[in-house]
């Protein structure tokens, strides 16, 4: 089997680059500390990664991670890209991860390192089919060809009885809502299980369905074991379902892997725990990478947060994260990228203005539940917000034609 | 369902420690950014998380991570506590991380948030039973009653033969080796597929069985899509093998507890990728949780790393998490400690010192495989040592009367 994988990190050193980056391919493929018995030249031409790329880059100014070998003072910091023997793991997600992450991360040769890149030869698409829907299948399904998708998420994310959420979830959808998701804290709990929460929120979409003509997708969060996963989404499928949501990490990349071949839905990846390992940027593993590695595990739709949101990232890094789903990847495997966290009306112009396209799905979780006149005015208010964006139209022209626009900008604000 | 899961924290924050620590509980909880309708009191007390302690820490010296609010010469460090219903997600581990961990390493409000322990009820010991061998399953089936297990890794990592493999598996057989494990980057790749290798290596096991009395546990790396794992496991268990091996991050935790239902054989848990979330101090997941999560979840094996090892942590930090695998959890759940890594016989007696315990598997796998007598002669070393280190016998006088260690300690060290 021929082809290389090239992964590529940032590293910050004390320690000469080219040596360091020697060590890292000799780490992750045919090295040890030693040199040892049966390792000769045909091995090692055949199986170790090589060095492709070192590039550096201005300093980052930060103290090195604990362990760090070398005087600081003398550190440089590069961009450094590895070709991995395809041969080494075959087009297999798991082996694929101990080779281009694995123990990189604690070499103590290194005060940073983060793998911010990854590309795949055509071996893993013949594996892995990606996304089953992507953009295209999830309009079709909610049909709505054109603009962006608006959804919610429910709140509280927790603890409404099965009649609560019902009424909930009949206000939204007869207010025109696209899309609604399960909070990512609320799985398969005791209180509410799926196998009472799927039929009852069905029951209530396809009255909507009867009433407006369009049913809106529910990505029901049928994250749980890997053995009940299959169960939990024939149970969404069975009763008419269109879409089922996962947390990746909290499943694994493997698992919604596993998902993926026994799924008929789209699947709605969430990223909760991305954080973990992605917000120092001296370590871990960028969003780059980790949206390449969960549309290659099958996922259509995956959160890249929106811009102005609660969390830590930047306006910049949002976008970057949007356009990276939007990328293609092994020539296509089409996600839509989910923008969600505080996001409200007021935020629709500059969203649309910086990211170029309606091909989107914009969650407001208390941007619409939070709306004074209630969730129902809060979906009008972000569908007629988004529908001036995409006409031209400013926000204070229509504010001043819809009262519950206006309502939302006093409340939520405006950008 | 009652009973709460206890996750304690460290936190850096320039803004109001309680305050701060209550965003915490109510992100992970029933709230959002904004009151919204339906959020009662009465739910609210059914199923906000809530704050259980803070203590003020140190300040880390460190600059905080991007995108923390506040001005950070005003920043405060804290241990902070918090209590989470458990009927918000019941006893389900991936929806246990959603809650403990999820978004909470994303919140501005912090500028460091790492999640350092983890106290669960025992309605989770009902749903997860554990490692199925732990300590004493693992000592009968390689009929070592007392001392450590010495082992060693397959080196070089990847590449060798099938017929390669077998020559090296035969000779540190037949030298006594209690244990071999494949390395983590050797899979179940196209060169030698465990359908080849498997077989291959349990033939030659078995008649070093019959030559020794012995027959060492070969830990296969079965690491593989989630779907695959099964059959991996049965073709081991098929040809006579006695443990499988997994990276527990690549596979995730949730992949090895769906081995763990299937599983007939110790699992033997490898740590690869676990510094992309746990060397940054600010970020991610200690030891201590990944250990007590990959226990909760099957692993009858965790790699600690060893003392003077060839990664970033400190011998202090080593012996911290060999002692966090040997501590009881809910109530059991014994698994082995795995210490590899630049491991060599001069380390013995500094080790046995400082853990005060043999109950370990110590791998060395350079450190056998570059001795240069070869392997068997570094297989006998690393017993000699480990003997007498146990027997109150010093380095020196050992090594004076077996030539294998003299030679041992001069390649690689003393201590």
């Amino acid at each position: 089997m021929s082809g290389v994988v090239r992964a590529t990190y940032e590293i910050e050193t004390a320690l000469p680059l080219e040596a360091v980056a020697e060590v890292m391919a000799g780490e992750q493929s045919s090295g040890t500390f030693v040199r040892v018995a049966r390792e000769t030249s045909e091995l090692r031409a055949r199986h170790a990664a090589t060095v492709a790329a070192i590039e550096e880059l201005p300093l980052s100014g930060r103290p090195p991670l604990p362990g760090a070998s070398g005087d600081w003072r003398s550190a440089r910091r590069a961009r450094v890209s590895i070709d991995f023997p395809l041969r080494n793991f075959g087009p297999s997600l798991p082996n694929l991860l101990a080779a281009v992450a694995g123990n990189l991360f604690e070499l103590r040769e290194v005060g940073a390192l983060r793998l911010v890149d990854l590309d795949l030869p055509a071996a893993f698409a013949e594996v892995y089919p990606g996304p089953g829907f992507g953009v295209t299948g999830t309009r079709q399904l909610v049909d709505r060809p054109t603009g962006p998708l608006i959804g919610t998420i429910v709140k509280p994310s927790i603890g409404l009885s099965a009649a609560e959420l019902a009424e909930l979830v009949a206000e939204i959808g007869d207010a025109g809502i696209d899309f609604i998701k399960d909070d990512e804290l609320q799985g398969n709990p005791p209180g509410l299980p799926l196998s009472e929460r799927v039929p009852k929120v069905m029951d209530v979409l396809k009255r909507v369905a009867d009433r407006t003509g369009r049913m809106p997708m529910y990505a029901f969060n049928i994250t749980d074991d890997i053995a009940r996963l299959a169960d939990n989404h024939d149970l969404v499928l069975a009763a008419g379902g269109t879409c089922v949501m996962v947390c990746v990490n909290t499943i694994g990349l493997a698992g919604v892997q596993y998902l993926r071949e026994r799924c008929r839905l789209p699947i709605h990846g969430h990223r909760a725990m991305f954080g973990a390992y992605s917000r120092s940027p001296q370590l871990g593993i960028d969003f780059v990478v980790f949206q390449k590695l969960a549309r290659l595990a099958g996922a259509d739709h995956i959160h890249t947060n929106g811009i102005r949101n609660k969390f830590y990232e930047s306006d910049d890094q949002v976008l970057a994260s949007i356009a990276a789903v939007r990328a293609p990847f092994l020539g296509g495997y089409p996600a839509l990228p989910v923008l969600s966290s505080g996001q409200s009306p007021g935020l629709a112009h500059a969203t649309y203005a910086a990211v170029g396209t309606a091909d989107l799905l914009v969650l407001a979780g208390g941007g619409v539940h939070g709306h004074p006149g209630g969730a129902a005015a809060g979906v009008l208010a972000m569908r007629e917000a988004w529908d001036a964006a995409l006409a031209g139209e400013s926000l204070d022209d229509r504010a001043a034609r819809v009262p519950e626009l206006a309502a939302a900008l006093t409340t939520f604000g405006r950008y």
